[in-house]
């Protein structure tokens, strides 16, 4: 498929222009324009600018609300709740990670839950923002069920993202961002949109036989990754974030795609930890360095294949994007093109 | 094989004996007892007073110490590290969960890292300490490098326990406590013992082809567990428990069986969370009720087999052990004797 190369600042004044022109608020479309464009960035488009048509015919609908002005309540030092008033999740999930890291440094620890939100897009963006303030950051969120429990055949979890990022280099954090599903959701709506078949063993009907016909993928359940640990880790961040902020679980959480009678009232969890506290940064730096290289030291001797450290390939992308252009696919220019005519906004191309 | 059964309270007061006959301070031996009993009694037994001989071992040669008299840091209201001292695991362990407990319950979350420890038994004590204070808990630790990073085959990480706890039932929390590789290192030292084969793709030798023979397994590495997935969550572990905390760091960490040069080193992560702080408890069971529903409901329609929730057949078996006594495998019985005759304390068999 072909892609449109834009430059990064070209790129995000046109979504910001975008989510105004739709009539999101300035200061929450300046927020949401770097979450979409550093995700496109990193090589996650899926999670990028990609996003925008579907977000915006939400909001358009009333089923996301803008501005939002989300209420923070602080009921002790290192932890606090946001009611995101139903805002967008992008700038719920850049808000309270910006709140945990304040925290962080003034506490040690910051933790933040957020209820009443929408989709935050990729983790990766919020535990980033903690390792550049040289802070460790976690990053979770539930989401609409499509994952089977271990064990089970129909979805009663999210395929609930957790994230996990920690300073390592000057231009790159070590950056784990994962679906704690066999799959994740949106690789299956590729493959329902590009009618490609899936492996065996991702995707079961409620006998728990193996789906990967994409005319019937829409209807199954995905499996945890990793069997019985991947269904505890996804339990984990649906305890965390849904549970615990008093934010939609399991089916309480409505589809940003699917479902347009109700917001969909995700629920996030992020933490910050400020590591000057536990010891001095070029201390840290130095040890994660040792680490890294006996990590780089562990493959085939003489094999080219290299060993990545979590996050490598994905600012090898940054800096990909960051010198050629961020790459946008043509389905995508033709859909934000549409989208740009309703919102009377000139595009980039 | 033969197993006997023996009341908590007597087989309490015989590890506390054994401990305190072996030179072990008395207040450390209590805590201690308690943990290896508990983690017997919900089925762990290779974490349980299996245990002993090795960690007594350890100490007659100098190399784990006793009183330890950790010394505890707070830099800031929420983030605590202790040294250890290089004293007994189980006793660190019980120490900084309890003192992150009073921290949650202060400033609504507690962080402490612990270095200068040695293996801490199965994370899943330290998580309930939490979940039964109303509290959410992790607890996470490395330990000597068996596993090899993703697209590696070199042991880098240790098989890094991960362990996450949370009120659920009046008797018994969800407890999710795993190794983040593909299988157990306690499950390839019982193999080895037992010389029984494992199935392909756990371990592998420096050329990443399996190893299934138990005469070879000591020299291969474990794989992580759930792929690329499982790797970014022991590596995690480490710099959580390892770099963060200034301990040992992979080869850093010195095995409890093998290495009697140094001591240990192992590096501990313990996080508690106050759940009142966020919404009344009632409320947080009914919700957490809710979603175990769901996942019960989860299975196979018509189906035998139950969905269990993590921790259940752990309840299971210490209500199990609670009625008929706990088991002790008639090896670990004579190694007990042994251990007893040595320490001039009687045996409860």
């Amino acid at each position: 498929m072909n892609t449109v190369r834009i430059k990064e600042d070209i790129l995000t004044r046109f979504v910001q222009a975008l989510l105004r022109g739709a009539g999101v608020d300035s200061n929450e479309a300046a927020d949401m324009a770097a979450v979409f464009v550093w995700t496109d960035m990193i090589g996650r488009h899926l999670h990028g600018v990609n996003r925008l048509p579907a977000l915006i015919k939400r909001f358009k609908l009333g089923l996301i609300g803008s501005p939002c002005t989300p209420a923070v309540t602080q009921p002790a030092n290192a932890l606090a709740l946001l009611d995101g008033h139903n805002g967008f999740g992008q700038y719920l999930g850049h808000f309270a990670m910006a709140k945990a890291i304040a925290m962080a440094s003034e506490h040690g620890v910051g933790v933040v839950g957020v209820r009443s939100s929408n989709h935050f897009g990729a983790g990766a963006y919020y535990v980033n923002l903690a390792a550049r303030s040289n802070q460790i950051g976690i990053a979770m969120s539930n989401s609409v069920p499509k994952v089977a429990p271990h064990g089970g055949v129909r979805p009663v979890l999210g395929t609930n993202p957790f994230a996990f990022g920690a300073p390592w280099r000057e231009k790159g954090a070590i950056l784990v961002d994962f679906s704690t599903s066999a799959i994740p959701g949106s690789k299956v709506l590729e493959a329902i949109a590009n009618k490609t078949s899936l492996p065996e063993g991702l995707v079961v009907d409620n006998e728990g036989k193996s789906i990967v016909d994409p005319q019937h993928l829409g209807q199954g359940a995905i499996l945890p990754f990793g069997g019985a640990k991947g269904f505890c880790v996804g339990l984990m961040v649906e305890l965390l974030s849904g549970v615990l902020t008093g934010a939609g679980v399991s089916h309480g959480v409505a589809s940003m795609y699917e479902d347009f009678s109700r917001p969909a009232d995700n629920g996030h969890f992020f933490l910050a930890l400020d590591i000057a506290r536990l010891m001095p940064l070029p201390r840290y730096y130095a040890r994660t360095a040792e680490l890294v290289t006996l990590i780089k030291a562990a493959g085939k001797s003489g094999a080219a294949q290299e060993v990545l450290i979590p996050g490598e390939s994905r600012w090898r992308s940054f800096a990909e994007q960051e010198s050629l252009g961020v790459g946008i696919d043509q389905k995508t220019v033709e859909r934000l093109t549409v989208l740009a005519k309703e919102c009377g906004v000139n595009t980039p191309w």
